[in-house]
């Protein structure tokens, strides 16, 4: 069972947005047994549209169409629909009365103009009614191939797939199971992690494929199988995968389906009955912001602060003046002190500190960009390290960030 | 002069990862005169590549293909190339002297096995060094269509691009002149918007589109043309803009292309001779992070706290204990309260300050998921709002950041 996406809009032909609806189309098809054979970004273009229409209908049975449903003048999805189905639109009553709901629900005077062309959808369409907005999507079918149109608005579109699409299309369709796992590992290159699993990667079954995943300081390793029997398949992939890990274990931190990185910080947190807090410097919030990403984490996270300015570090810290004068204000000695007086100040077990040159321009210190002091505080003492994490400050943060995680993560292991 | 990208990689059609190399070319290409046709994602399967390339071929006169060029076994854009060409894959002495050098300068041992095979290059091809990492780029012609194939890590990537790609794509193409400007709104709906231009945008000259780019709490209007005459091309857009920025004038910010919101606060920070500092709560340091991600900040920001834990507004902050209780952590006094003392705390002319309840679960307060204060606080006082931003943790944390630096903005232009 194969399915295409399609997103239509000049603003990601001219890289103006980064698509991330189809990564999330894609993940929940693959959950129900649906493989994405190929993802096609188009422009607001009628014979272009119905170009890839034409190409998608030839390999694949699902094609879920995003964009281009918006009440403007350069949302033409709907007419193209009709184009390609040799239909014509009309108002629908349904989708009036789910507009009039919308703008009562949020107070908003209902607009005279714009939104009335919202209204309108092809004859032939079955209907899915939006409750998150004013475009409705639709599901229509031609030769044996199922068209589903959505709303390009992430939220609106996550909310009809979930609502609409997957149960519609688990109808619809007889789908295989698949199966992936990955294993999520810090520290050491792809390259590095390739050579001590050749072996065993040489030795894989045919119908189990590993995929590795790079990324800013680690690297994802995937298994994938689909197959008839699910009880079967999730054993074979379980199994290799428990190989894998052990071939890793000084690197592997867990699974991805299951676990985050910050996830798995707190599940260890918490076992423990302790408490986490953070004083970053360079990395500008990005630490508080990862953890804070994750829900639940008011168990363990107490807070942190962001004494970017050298003078905070004293005011709000207590960072001795003198220690920043004597050492400069990166060096180990303040990021240890940092790591020591954030765990005073917000009564917290552990720590992570942070100070660094993330660029693109020097600061206080007399450090090249890209340097960066990273400590732990733990009940059992404190420790930091250098790194230089080269000169794109988006990757310094980045792996500073990711490097933090995973030397606090070994902390807590210790312990 | 039309481009595709192909994205090769699993990863993708899985949705384990967002392709963000896709917009970056985009833009870029954009940026020299090469219109983007079509961006395509396909699995790592050479039959499925080469068709791409086919259908590419039709279309376009450059095709950039991004992945599969890791060293290890999943990685076969190489090979396909070689079916592609009619060619077959040589050693290059080059590639191999970069790959040592790359591994010297990491201070990294030499590995015997797997990079390897990324000194091996297809004997046609014309090898873009890759300074950044050990997969060469490659460039290759057939039948009137270039084919670049780039490594599919984003810094590498980029790299090659800048460095390489374009420099030869403007040597052997003639192409137009495109021109976009984009003028960013916060605090009224894409629907509000367009009810407002609607007679303007009628009367757009036919070779100036107009494109909505909706978003939490912004829109983003885009005027794109292009043509032979570059100086003709920007002035006519520049002139629709001045009419549509006339239009919106009470919420336009200002163009994406010369600023982003944090910057235009910058520049009016800096004009003012004022410093910046965030207490936030509910929005986990999200606030803090967007500034951060500007370089340049530092003449301006003065940091921040997160004080997570209730707590921590009395012990961090300052926040009267008194005050949380008898008000509610999540209440107009506890922010405004919260927004004085980080400006006390540090020495800062403005703030923000946040609490509320991101959910999914409620927290100490009685309030509903979604629930938001957001104060500001200024050398002429102090004044809060309260939001109801719905029940997507999510979607909460980046309406109430993009709410936050909308009322900053406001109430700086007023002093």
């Amino acid at each position: 069972m194969l399915a295409e996406i399609i997103t239509i809009g000049d603003e990601i032909l001219i890289g103006q947005i980064v698509d991330t609806n189809s990564a999330y189309i894609s993940r929940e098809l693959n959950k129900i047994g649906v493989q994405v054979y190929q993802i096609t970004s188009v422009q607001d273009d009628r014979d272009h549209i119905l170009e890839a229409f034409e190409a998608a209908s030839k390999h694949v049975s699902l094609v879920i169409v995003t964009g281009g449903l918006g009440p403007t003048k350069d949302d033409i999805t709907k007419q193209t629909f009709c184009d390609y189905f040799e239909d014509h639109l009309v108002e629908n009553k349904d989708v009036v009365e789910n507009i009039r709901e919308i703008f009562r629900k949020y107070q908003l005077n209902l607009p005279m103009l714009p939104n009335l062309q919202q209204t309108m959808v092809p004859s032939k369409a079955t209907v899915l009614m939006n409750k998150q907005g004013t475009a409705p999507g639709m599901w229509m079918e031609k030769d044996g191939t199922v068209f589903v149109s959505l709303p390009g608005v992430p939220y609106e579109m996550r909310h009809l797939l979930q609502d609409e699409v997957l149960p519609r299309v688990a109808k619809a369709f007889s789908r295989p199971h698949i199966y992936h796992k990955t294993l999520l590992t810090y520290g050491l290159g792809e390259t590095g992690v390739a050579e001590r699993i050749s072996a065993w990667e040489d030795a894989l079954p045919p119908n189990i494929r590993l995929a590795y995943l790079p990324a800013l300081g680690k690297v994802r390793l995937r298994l994938s199988s689909s197959g008839q029997d699910k009880a079967e398949l999730i054993r074979s992939v379980d199994d290799q995968m428990d190989v894998l890990q052990e071939l890793l274990s000084d690197i592997a931190v867990g699974f991805e389906e299951e676990t985050s990185m910050v996830d798995q910080i707190g599940k260890l947190l918490t076992a423990q009955n302790r408490s986490l807090s953070v004083a970053e410097s360079c990395t500008g919030g990005k630490i508080m912001t990862e953890i804070t990403q994750s829900p639940g984490i008011s168990s363990f996270f107490k807070g942190g602060v962001l004494p970017y300015e050298t003078k905070l570090k004293t005011d709000i810290l207590g960072v001795p003046k003198d220690l920043i004068e004597k050492y400069n204000v990166v060096s180990a000695e303040v990021v240890e002190s940092m790591a020591l007086q954030v765990c005073k100040l917000c009564g917290s077990d552990y720590s992570i500190a942070t100070t660094g040159i993330a660029g693109p321009t020097k600061g206080d210190g007399e450090d090249e960009v890209g340097t960066v002091f990273i400590a732990i505080a733990s009940p059992k003492g404190i420790f930091s390290e250098k790194f230089q994490f080269g000169n794109d400050r988006f990757r310094v943060i980045e792996k500073a960030t990711n490097k933090a995680f995973e030397m606090l993560r070994k902390e807590i292991l210790k312990n």
